[in-house]
């Protein structure tokens, strides 16, 4: 069973250590990857440096270097330290939801779903500052290496999990609450051709099963739940299951949270 | 609003002028990519040769260099510029099409579905060529890379807006018009082991949105939609909207071109 | 045709011959890939060599770099010869089933399903070796470079086609049997958090359709057919048809074995 | 002519004033350049960041990649700032004797006699941080990228300029003063198996041409100068000039200072 | 014995068609080099375009590309088709004089000396240009990779001989006739810091012996020849031979050519 | 002070146990370098197959895969076990005369004398394999890595030390016995056209101190010493000493072994 200890104290300097002190472990018992280990935990003095050298030398090309993006990430993080506290949640969603997650390493060494999403983090902080240029080309970078396409403007809450990742695709004008889970191949994509919003809204707790597409300027309530393969063409009401092609309300009022129990199923009734 | 002047004068020369122009506002707006816009942009004479530049910069390995795929580029165009034309065209579908597409350059510089259909481009030339092997290989460099399948031999027109891109999947006998729009996921699959056509044939105008899989030797009329994770193994008749697993009709006599308004969505009734 | 010639003698070794065979007619055919086809094909004395050379290039990087996995899979190969029988059932498949393999050598030097599965298998030897870390790292890398995730405790048997291969998931319970067809962008997923089996059960010769979602510790009998898109979430029984979101059966007492047949659609009716 | 302004305030900050200075003109000059002066130079708060970044990209490669040196530069300078006076004084040199230095920023951009030495000085440190085994991989790897041996043991002054620089050898036992030019070729070699000091003493000021050869625990004392090819086996006198192999007394009493001069001839009297 | 035939019409299309001749040769004898000729050869229709892509190959890195550098090398070309004239006549002068080198392609495929002239070549070309920070990249590249140091702006006629090349300084000042010789290790350097030539001035027919130290603004007369270890600090006359250190007159009246004869004994008497 | 134990039973199998305890105590000092010291040592069984790891990482680029390289040592090496006694002989050499060299791994990780002395043993191999486009390949690739230049068909005994290395330049017809010494910047070179043998013959316990050049088809007697800037053009009897420009005796009767005793100096009467 995995360690629930210290719900209430987990902040990113709580994860670091505890990330650490699984490398410490790590690294004597697979000499191959001591050096990852090594270079890629325990090296580092914090959570920001460790993701600030892991996002450098997954995206770096000969286009720009990964000694240039790690500095890009550092100032991100001293600019707005906020997004740690996001990527510890982040990282926190994996390991609390993922039965495949056993360790506070992982997503960090290990799951694209995660690094894009931080990868999006700085991408969006440079959106904000106007270095757009900059962050389309991250943007491009994470579609070309995770084959996960996020706008930099997009807007996005903490404690997301996207799981396994390939194909997902989150457009410009969607705004994501906290504590949402996704898995793979899901899109919240646009629609047609005007100005405004033109992607979805997710608010709080929702799961959105593997497949699923969610166009158009629609709201999805909080604890909802999007059955996988399902095409979401209008508002899903909050705590309900919707599912199908286009979908449809499945089941209503869920009892608790569905990010969190990531259940991707719905009773076939 | 995006630029829609001098429609009738958008040659290879015309869009080349504008992306250079671009370029040099870009070079000087962000020093970390200033060599970026400059070898991938300022650096070229003309869309061919930026092109040849960018493909082989993001295809060549180990096995090929870049400087030899550059120079199987150039040799393609310099042989049938006719696949400039169609570059260029593909190019402002996505300028005129795309929301998120601000800027002329931006196809070339970021968009893995724009870049993978151009490659597919070279490869559909050497393939006519007899250059097999050559074509198979660059296939298979485009589906590590961009992650998306387009085998040599299919039949591509012009106007084509690949969008997002990650996971389509374009078969073999597969035969497309012009001034189509995809999104990501879209399969136009093969289905059996008979000879002779196994793929759809997509007539123009035709929207497919994210997801939508066609199955087999079945034909999509002019001016048709198929709506987001439809399967589709029967022909959909011209101007009208398929959806649904499998996909039924739901709307008809479109009356306006799909492919251009980019509306996935279907009227849910 | 393709030759259906020594059916009864395919082994290893039989294959190697062929694609050796093959490689002496390409290496003359296409300059700019002579040392490709020689470091490949025709340096190697074996399949497993081929594959060690082969899975090695793609996969290795900074972190571990090519020698070292080569390494790795010789001693996964020396160390268990059957996973060598696995992997030539599993080109065989390929080569049986997919009109556009023309040739014993496409799925080693192009298919990046076919690839992807291989580099899974020596994962998957890793995983029961406790090398785990090694074999996580493994699975991201695979989930990088080739885009698609199947975790190193998942059970494969022999004879396995995975078609295109883009975005396909595999869980770590998921159990397949022999002889399976599957295509791009399947997922067989867990649901939930709990303990135990969560991912489905795959029997000899299923045919699962692109884009299928299978959720659960379900059970997919024998000779099943999952249509194109259809979304799975209670069992299969033998030799039947299921399509849809959620699958409903659509067609009953398949006659022939559908992963061979590779027809992905069903009877709409 | 070059400037000699600012004699008396020139340390690391009004050097890098002036470094970043010509780089803005740089960057504008030559475009195939542009990223090479912003990453090297522009986008740098200090010499010291500079220089971290400069070694790191010279001496990384697959075993020790670029970001684990840089960071290990950083540590070297913060630990021990006189470090970054002694790259002052060393880049300042070059900029005062060597007439094909026209620019502040040359030594650090260009020449790998200087960058050989700022990078023994990291090994150096490292060495004295009992952290043996790194500073020797250093040594290494400076002698294969810029053909410049140095033991990391050695003692070396501010001030050294190792002009061109191809072949210099410097033994562990070497202990050099300050403000020393030597030239390519030059060795300071130890003789012989025993313990205790086997290699030269070079004292402030003096000029060793290129090719000398001083073998040995001699003494050179000040302002002595070492004419080119020299064989030096015994001591030299200060302000003497010594030539031939073995090296002879062939003037006395310099009148300026060797290194400062750059004369590498003498009166072939 | 190799061919001497054809003397009076080795041009640059002369010397192409026999190099492509000993490649179709090479790329069918070593499997290992067969794209490495190919590339190298065969792939080019003259020896500008080969020069192009091998120095491009050889001296880029993430700084600046090949592609680039390839680009530069073919607009020098095509600005001065004289440099090609040098070319040949360099790539004649090591067939013609050195032993060891048995074919026509040797030169370019595999002497240092060689390779790091005709850089020098482009970089001269861009010195005089006024692209003078890309001249000091490729020379600073050349040292480098060649350990080889010639400035951009020294003179240097054509036919010129590098042989192995190691450590071969020539300096800013310095002019370089006609079918010269010279061996590793050789310096031509200045003294001094004043202003004006330098460096000395060598005229044809000279051959410099390794390891032979030249320096301050000296003239050596033609067919002259400087034994091993010499260091020259005066005036040679023309067609004498001079050794020693510092060199005195050992021998007078050379009959036959120097650099042709690559004699570097001298009358030990 | 260095172990001597063992003298007798010194084989390669003796070595490698030496050279693998000792990384097994680097692994854990380091953190850096633990893969380093992981890959180049502990993950191998044998000093050939370290060896051919090393040599591969090292020459191997782009034109040639390291892996290939890999092959073609270990090939080179199952084929004439004498190779590995004769890197045995030279990695003890460096150990027992090089006062700086501490550890029996240290020539192998970190000395590029040793590491282009063992380059040259497989291209040797190569050439007499009459793979002779292989064998110059190598050693155009061990001069630009390493900066010597040893031809292929040169013939060297067992037990040499190059120390430091950089400018050596060895030529095709020369033969160095056994237990030899040399330091960097000596010359064994041709002079002349003539067929034949062009280059010098050392006989077994020579040293040659750095920068000698040794010119022509002379011999070097047992146990002669070569100071340190020599021009050697005719005999050296053995047991004796020369030294100069030319070269004369300056000593006869060497009382012990040169190569041993490492005396660069001779008595400077």
């Amino acid at each position: 069973m995995k360690s629930r200890e210290g719900m209430s104290e987990r902040n990113s300097a709580w994860l670091w250590q505890r990330i650490r002190g699984e490398g410490e472990t790590l690294v004597n018992g697979e000499p191959l990857l001591a050096s990852f280990f090594h270079s890629t935990l325990l090296n580092h003095s914090s959570l920001e440096n460790a993701l600030a050298f892991l996002l450098a030398n997954q995206l770096g090309n000969t286009d720009v270097q990964p000694m240039l993006l790690q500095q890009v990430c550092k100032e991100t993080y001293a600019s707005e330290p906020q997004i740690i506290d996001a990527a510890t949640a982040d990282s926190l969603a994996h390991y609390d939801r993922d039965p495949a997650c056993k360790y506070f390493s992982m997503p960090l060494l290990y799951f694209k779903g995660f690094q894009a999403v931080q990868a999006y983090r700085v991408a969006n902080w440079l959106w904000r500052q106007q270095r757009r240029a900059l962050a389309l080309f991250l943007q491009s970078r994470i579609a070309d290496v995770f084959d996960i396409d996020i706008h930099p403007a997009a807007t996005i809450g903490s404690g997301l999990m996207v799981d396994h990742g390939t194909g997902v695709v989150i457009g410009a004008t969607a705004v994501l609450g906290n504590n949402i889970s996704m898995l793979h191949s899901v899109t919240l994509g646009g629609s047609g051709m005007g100005a405004g919003r033109r992607h979805p809204r997710i608010d709080d707790g929702v799961l959105i099963a593997s497949g699923a597409k969610l166009l158009g300027p629609i709201t999805v309530g909080r604890d909802a739940k999007i059955a996988a393969g399902s095409v979401v063409l209008s508002d899903v009401v909050e705590f309900s299951t919707v599912a199908g092609v286009p979908a449809r309300l499945v089941g209503a009022a869920n009892k608790s949270v569905p990010s969190q129990d990531m259940n991707q199923c719905f009773d076939d009734g």
